[in-house]
């Protein structure tokens, strides 16, 4: 195949329809900045020339959701996480816990759950397990164990990876968001706290970036030994 | 009393010595730019002036610290804290708990716990509850909940405020240290985390202020009821 | 009493209606980033279990406010702090004095003292009092004195807790606030200000926090010692 | 075996014998701020603890390095990423390419590698793949290709975690460093870039943190399916 | 001629008619924060006073736009870039290269090439061609290196320049983008990382300044000695 | 005169000796940076060819201090404010307050109350009025209000300005100093808080900027009315 | 006269009208953050308490000034300063120059040189003299020298004060505005400008702050010898 | 020829012999961060694979400029610019004006001088041209305007680059320095106003980066068409 034909051009965009078969991942419309017509014009493009791969758009207005629920009669939308989902699933093998502290960290918790799925693993979402409410975590201690890779979604002063990663030696990402209720530099606080983690090797990814972080722990997750062990369970939500 | 007679003239300073009647604390000489000669002729102005108090100094270099041991025979001095203390030992009432995760914050919780006990309360240290190893911090948790305020000294991402808020309704004042590992720009990381906790109610000082939080816990717990309870209690270390 | 049945779920959230027993703390809704309806909703669930308690709704935008009035009749709306309260008084014992500079920090003082009466403490509301006019500031030297603990509340240099610093020995919590007419980065200036005061023992909450301010300072409020003795006294507004 | 067995007490520091049974990982004594007698001290103490284990020190002085050499002869000093490894090797399993582009990078490199090593994983060393020399980069493409996990250390613009994220869909961890000509704010500028690189997925650390980022590419790689594959290979330097 | 008649004026400003006559350059009207007849009235008279020579204005809203085109018959208006050209074209020697990685960048990419047009030079723009998808860029390489001087306009990270760095010696300038998916400081992560490449003798401007990269590069394109070959040339798009 | 005489050459700067002519100011050497040769032989070069006006030196190390005792016999050396003079004392008219907080502050005074004799004006120095003991400040109110212009040098939290602005209408410059406890960013706190004081007028100038405050003020002090009043009175220290 | 006399209860706000019999200075009304009824209720009553002195508002909103027209017959309101003032002219002696360099300073500019006017100097207005256009400057080289203080209105990188600093030796006050093109911070970048200015003597105010550097440079000029003579003139625009 | 010979292998470094070739430039050694050995090593390995061309050292200490002088007798050693140049001279076409305030800023003129020279292009070194002595600078107008390219090195406040951007079409090179009194966060300051110019099209390198703009000057000069004529003028200082 040459290097022209990896390539579909829409006129506003040349879309790269072969990053697939270089990287292992599904392709993914980035819908920030984008009108709900782009959006919808890129995720039939990229499903028509892969119709065997799952599309992923995320950051989605409530139009471009409403266009999609409207256009893309298989889509999945989630108004939470704000994401849309083309095309067949992924086949899915080991297992990312993604867990949260309270319903305000939601929206990322689910962008990423969904990317992780999307990508290839499955996920088990643990919500409400803040670190205010230490009686909490710890019983959801053994179902976090459970798993081939922790996604701890924190804002506000971020303890949340800081406490599981004192509880766990499974490789452990820490997404801080923007949440907070007074001057915490638009997450700067979560952010500088997952970064001076007093549990060693916990990883970081940018702000409130639900989606990178899904894509990181699904390329764990799925070439995770134990993956062998998970192919029959489905803890998905 | 005239106003004038209030002050002392060291020549390079006037010291006020009449500060505890207005306020009812001790008088202080914070050592950090002053040279080991004025310290000591400060401490021995203000114990003269007022022998029936302690006079404290804080930050004080080795240097300073070895002069007080040979010219002020009475002192007392902490390496670890930089601190020493001079005249009779101020009443205690009142009882807090100074608590920090690990040996790098120990200067500042000793710093904390002097000033504590100078300014008139008991002080119950407890070292090494870090939140990545919860075990040891819940073991702890009838100790800290016999106090009538916390202090929590804590570096890095400083998460061990909110966990303790999370445990206790006592009045809590965290203290955020400089310590870290990485890039954590002198504290502020361990000082935005303490100032954006989920558990409500936290206090703050600046960051490696045990002074400050010694200070204000001491005026906290020598007023509280409870420490009617503790005059007899000795749980100083 | 098993683990369960100490939480309330809403559909939305799950909400933790034992937190009261754990911190004798009364039970908050923030309402920042939720519906009018949800705040209602969490209002009305959390004082049916436990009607012998108030519940305190913050940060309510005005048509939270306009809801909590009509769907909660015996609700207090305050449309200065922002707040909302339902169900029985708390018993209040030990008082606070909460000072500002001017009325553009009514709403933070407003906030802290709403919190300060659910949480079961007096309050001493006393407005106007700035540092560039220091004779009101003095005239009120009294009355501020024979409070408990203070809150100053302060924007723009927040130059107020240091005064008051060193007028009074009594415990003292500043709350910067966002309040300034040129380039104050958002309360930075007022925040630094409190960190840094010349005057030992003051303790700092973040930016715009009179929620958190009250909470801590009607926990040292109503274990003080002369609490016993403003038992009978209602100095609140 | 009850709480108490579980730490060794030295005078200076309790030491957390044990951990290692709840994570699966080495213990670790972290040298800044510490005497070379206290690291020497803390390394025996838990290699005699657990003589089946490698204990590894970080962050060593010349000083310390020269007293590990001295007394504890089984010791593994290395000057470049000023590290000491004592007792059996970790058995390995999967590998860690670890790449970066310059020699001013290697100390931060070696650190990472060696981490990797005790934290039972293989490493690929790859240097002088800078991103402003295309031609060396796109040599090692298909040596890097073959690791279980890549760990990019790169400092001034940081470019290469972007550059390597395209090619690659293997897990990817980030370590900025605080190498630079300018003014970069003492690392701040790669750690920014790391966060915000234009290929999904990438994970990062702390800026200079090659042991965190080591921690957790072990995890990784000796969890991974290939890992299997990798038992015979040594490709470590 | 004397100093006054150098100016117009407008009523609401002073215009410098005279300008290009010192440096050598067009005229500008910066359209962000006026209203759409202050532009439309200033590029009139611009061009009144000089019909031999183009007026440029940039940063127009739509409004400012669709004025332009009802008002100046003659004017060339760029939705893309936010620009509009009045009155002849200038003439042009030697070519820049405008680059870019992606289509969110090219807005900037197209205010920077009307500007190097209006101010005398050749353009060749070139987009897609981002760090993340090396072989789009080498593909590009050889029609980069036939230009005079190369402007790289780059979000994110902005990785592109230190790879074009490393592949010329052309005269190289970045312009950093406010573009990019979580925090990133409003574009001081690219600006930082243009200010650090690793790639000697890259220049840049301020973030998003597509117009003085342009106005920069064509002063250095129309005096180079390769100005001389491209005279015939036209690759403007 | 031609332009050139005004300038002497010393080899390693050209030296501008008639900038007093200019300016009405004196000549002055900015130590820092400079050997102690280089600063003696500035000024006995600026002195000869001036011998009518006197020369400033600030910010010298206790090496040049030394060696301008040694090699200006007639120079005035200050070694709190770190400065020297030479050759006649000024005309003085107009008088400028210069008040600070405590000790710390000294230097900055001294630097500041020096420059003002320099550039012509009498000085009132007024130690150890800082807000935290307002009995004190008051007491001097009425020679503060006997000035032309007061200088409020003020570390910390820098609250002095804003009290002062309260207490007076004369033209009032703050100097933030660099002085603090804790973290307060090189003086970033003071600066922001003369910049943010709710007293109107307040001007400011660099932190720890004693020479720049009293050029300024000397400036407004001996074009003042009330200049032609003070010419008998020397309140100089 | 008692205490109470001095101040009027509006309601939503006590009014100190006695202020200007202690500082000398006119009433003002900051009208950022209050509605326009609040703005002329306060402007009309501090009129009708000293209707021998004008009040001023400042920061006026369309909405405000438009009610201020309508409800207050005799108040000259300003658009482009955003200003009303309402009662008496103030005497006005003394002249300041308030300078800037383009029609996006004009806002501030009119704030400033209205409250001079109202602070009881007289202004001479001079705009469009930046530094990149010299000859403008120099030509207003003498209009600038005949006033008693300078004010100069700078944005961007704010060179001007350097360059009249270098020309001049009155009282100079910078005030850095927000006015940028590209990633400026808000001010910052002019801020720091003025603060590290090479001409000595520079006195300077927060971001945008007409007014504040209108009252000092009022208060400056209103005490100048110079004064005595300027009683003639009136240069005011 | 093959990949491999266009690199030298030191043990310490692999040094990349080609990179000329490709990019036109000389061979550098950055001396930061490496042993006087290590430098002399490198230069020579360079010198020696390419007889023909220079080889330039920057940021060398004394003992490295030392070590340089004995080891490699025909070096230019330059103690101001702090660099070291081996081999032939490179021969030079066009001209490059390098300009500064003062002598503060001399070091990083030197450096940027150099680096044109040996990167093939003359200079004209233009010092003492601050702009708060206007006078200087108009006088070297005419000279100025006689370069290629004008490379304008300033600190503190940086207006330099603005006046010589109203004063000249030409290409024009900003060099921020880290050169300041007060608090100018490392030359932020400088830098700010470098890229916040109000003369359009100044572009910048990094703070204290002379070798950066030489190498950019360079590389614009010696391709400018004036470059034909400028091949017998010599105004290298």
């Amino acid at each position: 195949m040459d290097q022209k034909s990896t390539e579909v051009d829409l006129g506003y965009a040349r879309i790269d329809v072969d990053r697939a078969a270089r990287t292992g991942d599904a392709e993914v419309v980035y819908g920030a900045g984008k009108t709900p017509a782009q959006i919808v014009g890129a995720m039939r493009a990229l499903s028509q020339a892969h119709p065997d791969r799952p599309v992923l758009a995320t950051r989605l207005s409530p139009e471009a959701r409403e266009l999609c629920r409207r256009e893309l009669p298989g889509a999945a939308v989630d108004d939470v996480g704000r994401t849309a989902t083309l095309g067949p699933s992924a086949p899915r093998t080991g297992c990312v816990a993604v867990v949260c502290a309270g319903t305000a960290d939601l929206p990322v918790l689910r962008e990423c759950a969904t990317t992780v799925n999307v990508f290839g693993a499955h996920t088990d979402e643990i919500v409400d397990v803040g670190v205010a409410g230490l009686h909490r975590l710890l019983a959801q201690r053994d179902r976090i164990a459970a798993s081939d890779v922790i996604v701890a979604v924190a804002g506000m002063e971020a303890a949340l990876p800081s406490v599981l990663g004192g509880l766990t030696g499974l490789p452990l990402i820490a997404v801080p968001t923007s949440i907070g209720y007074g001057w915490h530099m638009d997450g700067l606080t979560a952010w500088l706290a997952t970064l001076n983690t007093c549990a060693p090797g916990v990883l970081t990814v940018n702000v409130d970036n639900g989606f990178g972080a899904g894509v990181a722990a699904a390329r764990i997750a799925r070439r995770s030994l134990s993956s062998l062990r998970s192919l029959g369970a489905e803890p998905d939500a």
